[in-house]
C-alpha cells in the first residue's frame, strides 16, 4: 500500500467548498486515491475525507497543511491531516477475556491493523503471555473499588508515556473516570456484546436470552461518560434460536466482537470516522 | 405438497417421551415427515413438533388424537394437533401502508401462505381495491378516540363472524384494547418496525436515526396487553449508513418488515412455533 | 424528493478532474446534494457521480450541459446528464411467474420505483389481469421456436413505440435474440436465480441441491450476448440447509430474487451503475 | 458442558426407527440433551443425532453400544457413537498464511473448540513459533515438486504417530496425493477461499474480481480426489463492491475463511456432519 496524507472534513455546508478543496490538492499536485462526501442535509453539514498520494505532494505534508489553512478558514472547517506513514499509537486495555486482544494482536502482527501497538494495559495477569509473546509491553494495574482513584492514574500515566493516541478496551470489564473519558474524547473505542441501544450494561447475553431475540449483535463505539452511549462506530449481529443457550451465545458472539472491533478500530485509524453530536460519518471500504 | 398432520407437544422433561411418543406413532402406522425437538435445560421443559403424512395414518385424524391422550396424560403434556388441509383462517389488519398487506396477499394468491386469508380490516379505505383485486372482503372500521371502544367491539364482530383464528397487524397502527390482547393470547401477531426491544414505540425509524445505529430491523411477535414486549418469532436487520435518510431508511426497512412478518406468520401457521412464558421455540425449516 | 440532476462521468485518471468538475459546478451556483468518486487504481479510470440540486442550476439543465463539453472535452469523459424529474421508462417483460412482476408493479405504484413502467409484455396471458390493475398496457407476445424471430421483431416495436429506455427481464424464462442485446446494451436487466458464476443456465436451484450448497442467491445484471454473463449490478443470498427441498428452495429464492432485482433497477434507474468493461462501478445508498 | 455420548445414524428410511431407537435409548434410563431428525424424501434416506447425557448410562458406553448392535441391524443402520470426553485428535497442516491456524490455535487454548489438537505439519517454516507458543509440536516437511511423494509419506507417518483422527487444512496450499484423500476420506477439512462451486482452484479473489461479484465467500469441505469438489460442510460470504481491491478482498476474505473453517471443524468434531453422497446433512446448533 502506498503512503498517503488523509485530508479530512467537516464545515458547514455551502456552494464551492468541494471546488476549492479539489483545486488546492490539483495545485498542490495532490493524486486523490480515493474521496468521500457527505452533506447531512438536516443539519446542512458537509463531511470529507481525502486519501492524496503522498508521493505526489512535492513540498511535503507541513507545507501542504500550512497552505491548506487559508482554504480552512474560509469555510470554516474542522479539519485534520494524517499521515499513512506515521501509525496512531494504540494501547490496548484488556482484563481476562483473551478474543478481542488475541485478534487485534495478531492483525497488527500481520500488518493488517494501520496502527502501532504499543502497550497493554491489563487489571489481571492472565493474558501476560501472550501480549509478551507479541513482543508487546505488558502492564499489569489492579482495579479494586478501593484504589480504583490510584489504578486509573496511573493507567494515564502509562498512556502519556507511551503516547497512546487510541485507547481500546478490549473487552476490559472496568468504567473509567468520567474525566478520563472527557479528556480522550474520541480517542476512546469500546467494543459492548450487544446490538445497542437493545441491552445495556452487565450481562447483555444474559438480558437477551431473557427477552427472547432471534438475533445477538456486538457495537464498537466512542467512550462518552454515559456508559454505552457514545457515538456507534460499527455494529454486527449473527442469528441464534431457541436452540442456543448463553454459553452458545457468548460463544457465538464472541466472533462478533471481535470482527466488529476490528473493523470499527481499523476505520478510526485510518481516519475514516466523523464524529458529529452523538453520531459518526463512517467512510467505509 | 402432501398433507400432513401436526402434533406439537410441550411438556416437563422426563425420560421416555420421546420413546412414547415415537412407539405410538408407529403403533398407527404414521410416516414421519419432519421431526423436532428441544430441551430446554434451564427450566427443565420439553418441546416436540411432529409432521406425520396424514395418508399413513388409516383410522384419521380424530381416532389418532382420541388414542394419544392416553400418551398427553402419562406426560401432563399441552399439545395439539393440526391438518395441513384444513389451513388457518386469516384477519388481516391493515391502515393506509400497503406494503405488508400487499405482500401477504400476493403470497397467498400465489398459495406461498399455507392459511386461507378470509377478510381485511382497515381504519382506512385506501387498500380496499387491492383486497377487492384478490377477492378478499374489504371492512373498513374506522378508528378514533372517541369511537374505539365501538370500533373495536365491531371489529371483534367480524373476526368471530368469519371464524378468523390468527389477526395480523399488517401495519395496522392501532393498538388493540387489552382485552382483545387477552381473548386472542397467541393469536395476534404484529410487525414491529424496529429490531426490539430497542426502539418501543412510535416513530422507530426515526429514534435508530437519532441513536445513530449501523443497522435497522423488523420483529415479528405475539402480541400481549404490553406494547411491543411479546414473544418474539422472528427478526431480522439490514445495514445503513450516515448517507441513508429516515426516508432511506424506511424504504430498506419496508422489505425487512414484509420478509420478517411473511416468515413469522408461515411459522405459525405451520405450528412451528411454541410460546413459553414470554419467548418462543421456532421449528423452522 | 427534491427534483436533482444526476451528472455521471468516466475517463482516464489525471490530476485536475475533480477540482474542474466542482469549479464548472460551483460556477452555476450547483448545489451538491451527493457526490461519489471511484479512481481504479488497477486501470488507471476514474468515476464520478453528482447529484446537483435542480432548482439551484439557474440557467437550466441544457445551458449546463452546453457548458459542461468543454471541461468533458478536456479530460476525455464519457458522460451524462439526466434529470431526476424525467423518469427512466420502463418496459417490463414477464412469463408466468408473478412475484418479481407484482414486486416491481407494487414498488412503481407506491412510488418507491424512480421510473415509470409504460408496458409490460408476456409470453403468458397469466399475468394480464394483475397488470390491468395497475393500469399498465399488457401486451401478449407467445414465443416458440418457429415464431421466436417474428415475436422479437413484435416485441422491439412495442419498446420502440412506448419509447421504453429500460427492459428489465422479470423471470421473463426467454433468451433474447443476439441483435437486441447488442441494440440494447446496457439498458437490458436480468435477475438470475443463483449465485453467479455458479448455476448459469437452466434449473439453478436444482443444480445448488445437487451440488449441497448452504447458500442460495440472487444476481442481478445486465443481459449481453453471452449467456448469464453480463455486468453484474447487485447479487445477495439466503442461508439454507440439508432440511430445505428443492421447493422450499424456490420459496426462498423468491424473496431474494425480487429483492435484488429491485435494488440493481433502482441503482440503474437513478444512474448509480456506471459499466467499465464487463464489470459495474455502482455507487448505492 | 456436561459430558455426554453422540449417537449418530443414517439408515433407508422407514417407520419404527425413532420409536426403537428412543425406547432403546429409554430403557438404558438414557437422558436426550439435543435430538436431531432428518428424512431426504428424495432418496428415501433416515438421518438421526442424539446427545445422551453420560451420567445417565449407568452401564457405560461400551455396553450401551453393544446393545444397540441390535436395533442398528434390525435397520440397516450405518452408525456411530463417541464420547465428548474423549475428543478427537487434530493434526493441523499450514503453509506461510497465518489467520487460519491463529484462529484455531486460539480456540483450542480457550477450550472452545472440542477437540485436540496434537500437532502442526507445515512446509514452512514460518509459524513455528506461532505453534511453540500454544505448546503444539511443530513439524517442518517442505514440499518439492521432486520431492513430493517423500514429503507426504513422511506427512502420513506423523499423523499416524500422532493418532490425528483430523486433518485440518488451515489454508495448507498443497493438494494432497490421491490415495491419502482416499485413506482418510471424511476426515480432511478444507477451507476454500471462495464460494464454491465458483472460483474453483488458484487465486479465486482474483477471479471474483475478474468477474465483478459483489459478495465473497469461503466453503469448508472434505477433501476428496477432485480439486474444491467434495462435500460442502459449511460456506458464508461478505459484500463487496468496486471500491474493494484485491488486496482488500484478502483482507476482508479472511475474516470468513476462518469463521467459516472453525464452524464447520466445530460441527465435524461434535458429530454434527453427516456425508450422504457428495452432499452433508448438518446437525447445527
Amino acid at each position: 500500500m502506498s503512503r498517503v496524507y488523509r485530508l479530512v472534513i467537516s464545515c458547514p455546508d455551502q456552494i464551492g467548498i468541494v471546488a476549492s478543496v479539489a483545486h488546492y490538492i490539483a495545485e498542490q499536485g495532490g493524486t486523490i486515491v480515493e474521496a468521500n462526501h457527505h452533506t447531512d442535509a438536516a443539519n446542512s453539514w458537509f463531511f470529507m475525507r481525502h486519501e492524496i498520494l503522498a508521493s505526489s505532494i512535492q513540498d511535503g505534508l507541513e507545507a501542504f497543511a500550512a497552505g491548506f489553512e487559508r482554504v480552512a478558514q474560509q469555510f470554516e472547517m474542522q479539519w485534520s491531516i494524517s499521515d499513512s506513514g506515521r501509525p496512531k499509537k494504540i494501547a490496548l486495555f484488556a482484563s481476562k477475556e483473551s478474543h478481542c486482544l488475541a485478534d487485534l494482536l495478531h492483525r497488527w502482527h500481520e500488518r493488517e491493523l494501520p496502527g502501532e501497538v504499543v502497550c497493554v494495559i491489563a487489571n489481571h495477569e492472565d493474558l501476560r503471555s501472550m501480549a509478551e509473546w507479541y513482543q508487546v509491553p505488558f502492564h499489569y494495574v489492579p482495579v479494586t473499588p478501593e484504589t480504583k482513584l490510584k489504578a486509573f492514574s496511573q493507567t494515564e500515566s502509562l498512556v502519556q508515556e507511551y503516547g497512546a493516541e487510541v485507547i481500546v478496551l478490549a473487552r476490559y470489564m472496568q468504567i473509567l473516570p468520567p474525566k478520563m473519558c472527557k479528556d480522550y474524547s474520541g480517542q476512546v473505542i469500546n467494543i459492548h456484546h450487544s446490538f445497542l441501544p437493545s441491552f445495556v450494561g452487565a450481562r447483555p447475553y444474559h438480558q437477551a436470552s431473557e427477552r427472547g431475540v432471534k438475533l445477538i449483535g456486538a457495537t464498537c463505539h466512542y467512550v462518552t461518560e454515559v456508559l454505552d452511549a457514545g457515538p456507534i462506530i460499527e455494529q454486527d449481529v449473527i442469528r441464534i434460536s431457541h436452540a442456543h443457550s448463553i454459553e452458545d451465545m457468548k460463544r457465538l458472539g464472541r466472533d462478533v466482537e471481535k470482527t466488529v472491533l476490528a473493523r470499527g478500530l481499523r476505520y478510526h485509524l485510518e481516519d475514516r470516522v466523523l464524529i458529529h453530536g452523538n453520531k459518526t460519518v463512517v467512510f467505509d471500504v
